[in-house]
């Protein structure tokens, strides 16, 4: 019996060449649907909710698929897991309503940009941060990002060579907060300074659907107001422009996390 | 001038044959020696305060150095690590007394084990975690470990082939602690569902020495207590036994961490 599952992944990004099957390079969704079409002894189409470019990474990304297994989903999870790379996991797998569709039901999505403002990168950071900009004013970011939040035409964020027909996106959330430098063990003199160990400054997005290269765009134009090179009160008028030459550079993939995608009442998640 | 330099020094050691010079493979030793000799145009010996092996990491190896060059410590961090690999850091640079030796001026390190206990381990925390055990009885873990601190004779916990000629060890803290399974970018339903997102069980040492896979071999028979495979007031016994048959296994190299290193009031560190 044909049924629909719901897969929540977790990947470290920096080995892939993203979330769509590509001609050349490895990809998560090929990984999966490889997985998947093993177990099922058929092929097997995965659809993700997000399509993470290259080198980002994603802690809450969802799939769906149509399987004919008999596996429950607790033992498919584990079963992928055993056969998936380390750094791509099935963090939960569950059954759905027949027509749920990971892209198509989603109501929205939250991304997350890690950057390291500090002088010296902690080795494991380096995969999921983005060590460029120092000294980063984070007062004058949050206002910037604020002036984000909305229904807008975020033309001035895309990418050329996007084809979707429509600019226009609700922006929810906009945020930048400052974390501790070391996630994970911890040296005891870093911790005891903090000036000496540097710290996140992490730029947060919700919306109900985001452009290409959106937010790296927006992180790229946040860092020059964090920098001091861009008036905080300007970024208003850049959206309003719509141009992309406006705004600042594209940040770089590896700052980068899908973190969640959300689903309405009626998109038939058991 | 010949002068006599500190490094404090972070790596992810996952990539490299460990600390000491081998005769194939990558050493963080030899690295950094190769480094510091292309800046000072002679060959430079590095002692290190630690000799990690392959696969442990550190956050605050400690390494000294006698050198020529006429930069100044901060300029020289910057130089190291422009040159070395970015899974390798000079966290600090400083010069130090005549005589400083990171190993014999050395009076005590403290090392963590990061064991990851959940279901599923977060692909960002694979690097430097153990994935193995489940469910571990933390207040046992800890019993077992007290009864370690002081000074002992440490042989059940050597590695076979150590050349000590003394197995006294003065371990001065012993302790297990839970910690939030995602540092680093969390995923939000994980955040919201503990028991789902799993944790961190990480167990920390102090002493004014380690012997050969001491760590290690205490980490495998304290996950043995926590797995309730051996109970928390053997460990006493065991202990004086010496015997390293009767301990539990070696655990892993990856979720090891050489996290400081202590020097006293003469020193000789500026």
């Amino acid at each position: 019996m044909p049924r629909t599952l719901k897969f929540t992944l977790a990947y470290d990004g920096t080995a892939y060449v993203g979330w769509q099957r590509q001609s050349v390079g490895v990809s998560i969704q090929g990984l999966l649907e490889g997985a998947l079409s093993r177990i099922d002894g058929a092929p097997v189409t995965v659809h993700g909710a997000g399509r993470t470019d290259a080198g980002v990474h994603a802690l809450g990304q969802v799939a769906s698929a149509v399987v004919t297994t008999a596996l429950d989903a607790p033992t498919l999870r584990r079963a992928l897991n055993a056969t998936l790379p380390s750094d791509v996991r099935v963090v939960a797998a569950e059954d759905a309503d027949d027509g749920f569709h990971a892209r198509f039901s989603a109501t929205g999505k939250a991304y997350e940009y890690w950057i390291f403002d500090g002088e010296v990168q902690p080795p494991f950071a380096r995969a999921w941060s983005w060590q460029g900009p120092r000294r980063l004013d984070v007062q004058a970011m949050r206002e910037a990002a604020g002036a984000l939040v909305g229904m807008h035409d975020f033309s001035a964020f895309q990418s050329s060579g996007s084809d979707v027909t429509s600019a226009v996106r609700t922006l929810t959330h906009a945020s930048v907060r400052e974390e501790p430098a070391l996630a994970g063990p911890t040296p005891d003199d870093a911790a005891s300074d903090p000036a000496r160990a540097g710290r996140f400054v992490v730029c947060r997005f919700e919306a109900d659907g985001f452009l290409r290269h959106m937010v790296r765009a927006v992180v790229g134009t946040l860092v020059e107001v964090g920098e001091g090179r861009r008036p905080a009160a300007s970024v208003a008028a850049l959206l309003q422009s719509g141009e992309r030459g406006r705004a600042g550079p594209t940040a770089p993939a590896r700052g980068l996390v899908l973190v969640s995608v959300t689903y309405g009442p009626s998109a038939g998640i058991r």
